[in-house]
């Protein structure tokens, strides 16, 4: 690999909002907005712009109407609006498909470049984005998970470590990973100062597993499930309320009405120091998934939403090529780690 | 002293309701239900019934349209039906005048018997309820300080030691007292389980100090203030949020646009078992009203709501005949222990 | 059935206290004590007496050493020194065995009477006990759970109906159940003004499903287990965290070292009001066990904790005569509601 | 100004660590140890080396002997080794004395540079640093106000514009301000990507006026108030809880026995987007300081700690050149908004 003959990558500040297809926008709307207490910045009869409470600019996430549901993009904000010639000339020096898009394509977003990524997932990089209402001390608004900001998309890939090479091209650093001596089953990796933009699981992909979204307290984690409770949608709720090892995040994962998945999760750490020390777990510690030694439901490992590229057509699967971290043993015998 | 010769008192069970009169309805309604999140079990024109989101019986407080600012009456379950002659009874003996209402006479509450008490106060006694839905897990309606239920009545007069006697020939038990070897400066006593349902303020009275509502979790406490703020309307906090050394109670003080005090605290403690130790605080330790040492601001001494007899004309005030708690000094000389 | 033939029940108060046996005291008292943060009030070379930091009595807990584990016994405080008289005579009446023990039998406990009750369990009646120090603000000592108080005895009995008809003739008042049109699968009982003192699980019994224990705020909950998790201890961890339906209480289940099953919990609700009205879960309901509709762990229904006779041996088991809450589906087919 | 003739700055990555002279080390380790649960990663019989649960790094704080109370230095890690050249390089462009130290010099830092910078503190760059244990998921060794990091230095100077330019000369973001059409009262500024790295408060200068630390939850903000006034040691708590307007920051503002100010504060929010927006506060808003509204006592506005120059000897204090925010009415003339 001569990595010298690619050109630079952008300066890539975080990972800033995802695009979401879901098939019952009304209900999508009720799931996000009406239970999850998301910020509606703009809407059409087609599209929701939604954004957490502390989030400055435009959106976090787009929910758009389609006919199956996927994961049309995920948007990452660059430094400068240099950076979007340079992410173009980084894709294509990779072989990757990459094209440029006017400012106002997205409403609230500038100019932006999208790309087909070596993962498959189609990934757009902009640096306009319009300033919303600062709502973060409006308390009196607060609904649901009150959730601040999206924080990081966690990718399902079939080579965690081909995704991880590629990352590192990007600029990324690395913060957490479970492995083995053999392999490399799930790493973390920043460009912002938490614990990560990016995350990878093992599996069929390219798929998005999931959004996360950072809340400030626990009990905002606690409340999101009292409410879907209360509602008799607990069917809502895949996972947790739990700690993880990896990142220390206290979290819930819940799946939308389409199958989305997020997290929202609270308490991880700054990582912006030169020289920040890897997080490397053994695959089998019981706590790296989750610390308190629960197993992991098998459709957290084995779901997931399907990526769609430039073109809006949804991406083939590759099935795994290693062994996955939910099915070896510290024998090298597949074994249940959930 | 031949308290032999007066009769029985009824069962009380707890502090049930009170009915506060309030100068603008509208405003009012936005205060308690809009902000604060107390449930509307029922309103007409000129009245609002508000519970908290566990109790189960049809209200906690009365909110009744008037042309001053009052507490019109503050209402006790008894135990039986019986408990009504005998609440008649026992204020008649002591020369009280006392009076029968039928059931109805208060949507969701039975017959009743009100009573103008030593100390001043209207008070009601009832036992029959209608029951309220239980909301205690609808997570999804709570807002505001999400208040549980009304835990007690702080109310003002002029000479704590005969509130506390006169409550102790109701049955109530004695949690705690600020005191020194002359002097009883305040005192909380209870016949539910908890610290109390009743407690004495020294201060020109009879007055209302303030209601106290329960909540679940300090973050409840932490959440209304951030309301309050969030809307420029955080006159309406008058004090804290802090911690109690009395009760142990993590509390805030509001004041409603009428000036109603009212507090909504967590984390006081059982008292339900026989010979429940009485905890006495030495007025000269500055934790008995903050545990964390901080002065209390004038106001919350000196301020509290005016009492309506029978009739509904307000009760003139008798001055303090006592040192107050707040100007004795450890030497006996007036100073200041806010 | 004659029940009037039956003497008059004590006065029970409260759940106030229970003996654990267990095979490794040491072991024991890191659990209990180091980790979870329970106040040792007295010890010697092979007991422990323990209590949350709340508690003015000398012990919510005894940990004895001994050769199997078991649960020697589960002490309810009464009303006055009649009641114990009352105690005996009414187990005699029923054709249990009852004994009388002199005050000081058990360190910081007065006079009392210990029975084997119909369900097969040893219980004891004190009225007398020394009061302990008040703890509750010290939160300089307060370490793990935070524990204030035990709150509850959950058994493990073959015959619901039978476990609750028997404390309904103790003058237990009933706040909630699991139940259809056939089947009463549990029920929640209680003295004090909590939704319960005692509570059955359906199994082999008699045997201590667990022993609850209230906390004041959630974080206490998630603080044990991160605290386990730390440590490679989260093996303790069995069920949650999480929130019952039943109760609202916010739970986590952990297992001593022996396996004897605690609960720690927040958020329950007053009973006291007369006339309290029972909440009825349909057996269908998934949110019954755990609001957030997770599926209960398989040991949560099956183990639990031997108890002993007055002679100190263990109580033969009686298997279930009835279908199972966890085995029987709406159709009347076993079916797992896990 | 002739800027261009400055030679450039170095990249700051943030605010590392203080050292804090104190007169009694046994005293100052009961505190910040004992008390506040600081860890401590070095010690001798004259030095404290003490970090936060989550740092990385061998120290957040140097507690030093001495025989009167001062802020020795500031340090800020910066990006690479020859950042350490350009630091000295640029404060020789100001004309401030700058001097090169040796690895080892303070243990588990690199190579160093310190100046005295023109406001009359002492501050220090440094590269290299020792990591130290990961302990954030030591949940076992937590104790006080589980401390996770420090965040911030707030300096007391009499003129907080000039402290405004000189730090963005030094590259750090502006997030937030207090002021009026004619003067800038206090000013927020981050390198890292949270609120600030440093504050400044106008007042006789320069003084340290706090040390930020980031807890994780409000819960923790509270307890360390409970454990000071459970022992009586309440007189450490200045100032709060509360919510701060600027920051969003709960907060409590707690002194040392020598009268060192730190703050405990949770909840403030990402700053690292191109372009970040400055929240612009009127110093008429009484939300700005407390967001509940509260009055701010006079000590927090008087009180601070003296500084020290590089040669140890404390630096003389200039008085305040414009009107003080806590003096000047919305009419020009001084009244007091506390």
């Amino acid at each position: 690999m001569e990595e010298a003959a690619v050109p630079p990558p952008p300066d890539i500040v975080r990972a800033a909002y995802a695009e979401l297809v879901v098939t019952d926008l009304e209900r999508a709307r009720w799931f996000w907005v009406d239970l999850l207490g998301f910020v509606v910045t703009e809407a059409d009869a087609d599209v929701l712009y939604l954004r957490g409470y502390d989030e400055l600019t435009h959106h976090n996430l787009i929910l758009s109407r389609g006919t199956q549901p996927a994961a049309a993009r995920l948007a990452f904000r660059v430094r400068t609006t240099s950076d979007l010639d340079r992410a173009a000339g980084f894709y294509r020096g990779l072989g990757c498909r990459a094209e440029h898009f006017p400012a106002g394509t997205t409403p609230g977003i500038g100019a932006a470049v999208r790309a087909e990524d070596p993962l498959g997932f189609t990934v757009e990089f902009f640096h306009d984005a319009a300033h919303a209402d600062r709502l973060q001390q409006r308390y009196d608004l607060r609904r649901g998970a009150e959730v601040a900001r999206l924080d990081h998309f966690n990718v399902t890939v079939p080579d965690v470590r081909a995704a991880y090479e590629y990352y590192r091209s990007l600029g990324f650093g690395l913060s957490e990973t479970i492995e083995d001596a053999q392999t490399l089953y799930a790493a973390w990796m920043y460009r912002k100062q938490t614990v990560h933009d990016v995350a990878f699981t093992g599996g069929a992909g390219p798929r998005l597993h999931h959004l996360g979204f950072f809340a400030h307290e626990s009990h905002h984690v606690l409340r999101i499930c009292d409410i879907l409770g209360s509602l008799h949608e607990e069917g809502h709720i895949e996972r947790g309320p739990g700690r993880h090892g990896v990142s220390n995040a206290f979290y819930v994962y819940l799946r939308d009405p389409d199958g989305h998945r997020l997290e929202v999760y609270t308490s991880d750490y700054y990582t912006g120091d030169p020289g920040h020390p890897v997080l490397r777990w053994d695959v089998s510690d019981p706590r790296r998934r989750d610390f308190w030694g629960h197993a992991i439901i098998p459709s957290w490992y084995s779901e997931a939403s399907l990526v769609l590229d430039l073109d809006g057509n949804p991406r083939p699967l590759v099935e795994v090529q290693q062994i996955a971290e939910s099915t070896v043993g510290a024998d090298g015998f597949p074994v249940s780690r959930r």
